[in-house]
C-alpha cells in the first residue's frame, strides 16, 4: 500500500496528516504508525473548520453523524459497513443507589453490532483500508475484535484474514467464523499471534491489518464514543467518567472527542475528571499511577477480564497524562470484585456486559469508597462488550432459585409464590 | 389485578378498549386476554386522533417515539425500561445479488437491549403491568422471552419470576438468571411450563404474565417493527415482507402497523404482499396455507428453530388470513437449509443471526425459487434474534481454515496469503 499520489480527495475528510504524539514530526496520511524520525505513535491530526450540532443531529443514527470529525470521506454512507454506534445512554438510577452515587449514566456499547465498541474503531479502520486501496483486511485478536473485523469485511466485500491463538474456546472461534471463510488458529499466545500479524503486514503488500499499520484511522473511531456521551447528555460533558483500560486508546481518545467539542464550542468549557479501570491480573497503568511513574513497568496478564489483558499497552503513559492532568485516577480490582460486577449491573440495571465492563464498574465502584470519585458529581461509565461473550465469569454462581415438579402446589412449596 | 375505576387518566395511553377478534365483542382495558362471549382473543382498539411525521421524528430513538400509536402513557419515556427498538435497517447488497433480488433490507433486530425483538413486546407489557399495579413481572420461556422479562423488570425495580424448562441449556439459563434471583426451572418441556404459567396467573393476586394476562398489550409492541420500517425506508412501505411465523403475533402486527400508518396518512397507500416463515420441524401453518385449509391443525416440534417452535400457534388463522389476503404465502424451510442461511447471511452481510433469523432467510429463498416472491420488487426481511444465542446450530460447519505454526513461513505454505 504504497499510496503516495494516489488518494482521490477527501479521502480522509478534513483530516490533513499524521503527526507524532511524542516529537510532533508530521507525515502525509498512509498506511504508517510510527514517526519516522523517533519512532513514537502517529495520529491524525484535522483542519475542521466549522461543525455545527444542527449538521450532526441531521446525520444518520450511527458514527457517521461525526464523519466531520473523523479520517473518512464525505459519502462514508455509501459504503456498504455495519453502521455501529450510536447505542444507548442509560440514566442507571437503581445502580446509582446502591453506589450512594447522586447521578450516574452507563453508556451501553454492547448493542453495537458485533455486541463490542469494536464495531467502531473497524469501521474506520475499514475506511481507511479502503481508501488507501487495501486487498485484505486483517487482525490479530482473540475476541471482540475480531468478530468485527471479520463480520464489517463480509459486508464490506473485502476479504478478511482473522488470526487468533488456536487454544480459543470454540464459541469465541465461531463468532468469527461464521463471517470468514479465512480464520487462521496459530499454534501460540496472543503475544505470538501479534507478531505473526506484524511481519506479515511488512512482508505482503496490501494487506490492513486494522490495529498495526492502519492503527491511527482505527483510533479515531473510540473519539465517537465521547462525541455520542456530550450530545445524549443534550450537548454536554459530565463531571466525571470511568472508562477500561487495555491498550489505553479509548480512553484517551474519549479525552480528544471531550476537547475536540470544546474546541469547536459544541459543548461549554468545564472541567471533568477521567478515570481508568484496569482487573489485577492486568494493572500496569494502575501499578504505574498509584506509584506515581511516568513510565510502564510491563506484566504477563492473569485475569478473568481478557478483553483487557494488554501486558504492555502502547497507550499507557498517555492514559497517566490524561487522569492525572484531569484530575482523575487509575485503579485495580479483582476478579472476583469483576465477578460481583458484572451481577451488579444486570440485576440493576437489566444490563448484561462482559468482564471488561464488570472491571469498569466494580473500579467506579472502588473510586467511590476510596473518595477518588465524587458521588455528588454526574457520572457516567462506559460498558463496553456483553455478557454472551464471556458467559464462564458468572455460569458458576447465578442459576436457577428452585427446581419444582411442574404443578401449582409445587410452586407455592418452593416459597417463591 | 382487578382494577376497574383505578386507573390513572390516559395510563394507556389513546387505547380505547380490547375487542374481540372472533366476535367483536368490546371490553374494558385492564389484564384480560379472553372474549367475555366466545372465549376469542383480545386485541387493543384505539382512538388516535392526529398523528404527524414530525411528531414521531422529534421522540426518542427508541420504540417510544411511536409512543402515540402504543397503549401507554404519554410520559413512558420517564419510566425506567431498556429502551429497545429503531435497531438497524440494513440494505443487504451482497445478500441480493446472491438470491439474484433487485432490492433488499435486513431489518435487524439482533442488536436489541437482550438481542432480540422481545424487548419491543416486553416493555409494552412492563408499562401495561405497572399501570395495573402489578407486584410480579413473570413469563415461561425457553430462552429470548426469558431474557427479555428479567432484565427489562431488573430495570424497573419490578419482582421477576421466569419459568424455564429445567433442561435447558447452562448458557440460555444464565442468560435469564443473571438479571433476575427467581429463576424458576420445571421439570418438564415447555407445555408444561406454559400451564403451569396460566395456573399460576389464574390464582396468585398481582402477577403479570407478559403472554398470558397482559398479552393483548405485549402483542402490541411487535408494531413497532413495521413502523420502523416504514420510517426507515422513508415514510414509505416495501412491495414485500418475510416475517417467522412462531404464535403468528408478529406478523400480524406488522400488518397491523402498515394498516395504520395508511389509515392516519403517514405513508401512501399501496399493495404489498406479507409472507410467513416457519421450519419443516414446526410447520403447522405452511402447512394450512399449502393446502387451502382455514384451520390449523397443531404439530409436536422438533426443529432446530426453538423459538419458532410453537405447535399451536395461537395467532395462526390470522397468519393465513393476512398472507392470503395481502398475495403473500407462508412457506417451510428444513434444518439444514435453515443452518446454510445463517452462514449465508453472515458471510453476505456480517450479521450473525438464530436460527429463526435463519428460517426466515431460507424461506425467503425458497419463494424465489417457487416464483412465489417476485425479485423485481423492493423486499424486506425480519431478522429476529442472534446467533450468539444458538451458536450450536452452526459451531459443526464452521471454523479456522487452519492451524499453522507462529511463522511467516508457516502463514505462506497454508496457501491463505
Amino acid at each position: 500500500m504504497d499510496v503516495r499520489g494516489s488518494l482521490r480527495d477527501g479521502a480522509f475528510g478534513s483530516a490533513t496528516g499524521l503527526v507524532c504524539r511524542e516529537c510532533g514530526a508530521t507525515r502525509e496520511l498512509g498506511p504508517h504508525y510510527a514517526c519516522h524520525d523517533c519512532f513514537g505513535p502517529l495520529e491524525v491530526a484535522y483542519d475542521f473548520g466549522t461543525v455545527t450540532r444542527e449538521q450532526i443531529e441531521a446525520g444518520p443514527r450511527n458514527i457517521w453523524r461525526y464523519k466531520a470529525l473523523l479520517p473518512v470521506p464525505e459519502d462514508i454512507e455509501s459504503s456498504p459497513n455495519t453502521e455501529p454506534g450510536f447505542t444507548r445512554l442509560l440514566e442507571a438510577r437503581n445502580l446509582a443507589d446502591e453506589l450512594g452515587i447522586a447521578r450516574l449514566w452507563v453508556k451501553d456499547d454492547s448493542t453495537n453490532p458485533t455486541n463490542s465498541f469494536k464495531d467502531r474503531v473497524v469501521a474506520c479502520a475499514l475506511s481507511a483500508a479502503t481508501e488507501l486501496g487495501a486487498k485484505v483486511f486483517a487482525c490479530p485478536s482473540t475476541g471482540n475484535l475480531a468478530n468485527a473485523v471479520a463480520a464489517a469485511g463480509a459486508r464490506a466485500g473485502i476479504r478478511t484474514v482473522v488470526f487468533i491463538p488456536s487454544n480459543l474456546e470454540t464459541p469465541k472461534q465461531v463468532n468469527s467464523a461464521v463471517f470468514t471463510d479465512n480464520l487462521v488458529a496459530v499454534e501460540g499466545n496472543y503475544d505470538d499471534v501479534n507478531k505473526l500479524a506484524s511481519e506479515i503486514a511488512g512482508e505482503e503488500d496490501g494487506w490492513a491489518f486494522v490495529n498495526v499499520n492502519v492503527r491511527p484511522f482505527y483510533a479515531e473511531g473510540s473519539k465517537t464514543l465521547g462525541y455520542e456521551i456530550a450530545e445524549q447528555l443534550g450537548w454536554r460533558l459530565p463531571d466525571q467518567i470511568v472508562i477500561p483500560v487495555a491498550s489505553g486508546s479509548q480512553l484517551t481518545k474519549v479525552h480528544k472527542a471531550f476537547q475536540e467539542l470544546i474546541t469547536l464550542g459544541l459543548v461549554e468549557d468545564k472541567p471533568y475528571k477521567v478515570f481508568g479501570a484496569q482487573a489485577e491480573g492486568c494493572n500496569p497503568v494502575a501499578t504505574a499511577f498509584a506509584e506515581g511513574h511516568d513510565a510502564i513497568r510491563p506484566v504477563k496478564p492473569d485475569t478473568i477480564a481478557k478483553s483487557l489483558a494488554i501486558g504492555n499497552p502502547a497507550d499507557g503513559i498517555y492514559v497517566l497524562d490524561v487522569t492525572r492532568s484531569t484530575g482523575g485516577a487509575v485503579e485495580q480490582v479483582s476478579d472476583d470484585e469483576i465477578r460481583e460486577a458484572i451481577v451488579l449491573l444486570a440485576r440493576t440495571e437489566g444490563i448484561f456486559t462482559e468482564t471488561a465492563g464488570g472491571t469498569t464498574l466494580a473500579t467506579l465502584k472502588k473510586l467511590v469508597a476510596t473518595g477518588a470519585l465524587d458521588p455528588d458529581l454526574e457520572t457516567v461509565f462506559i460498558n463496553t462488550g456483553h455478557g454472551l461473550k464471556t458467559l464462564d465469569a458468572v455460569s458458576g454462581s447465578v442459576g436457577p432459585a428452585a427446581t419444582i415438579a411442574p404443578t401449582y402446589d409445587a410452586f407455592v412449596a418452593s416459597g417463591l409464590a
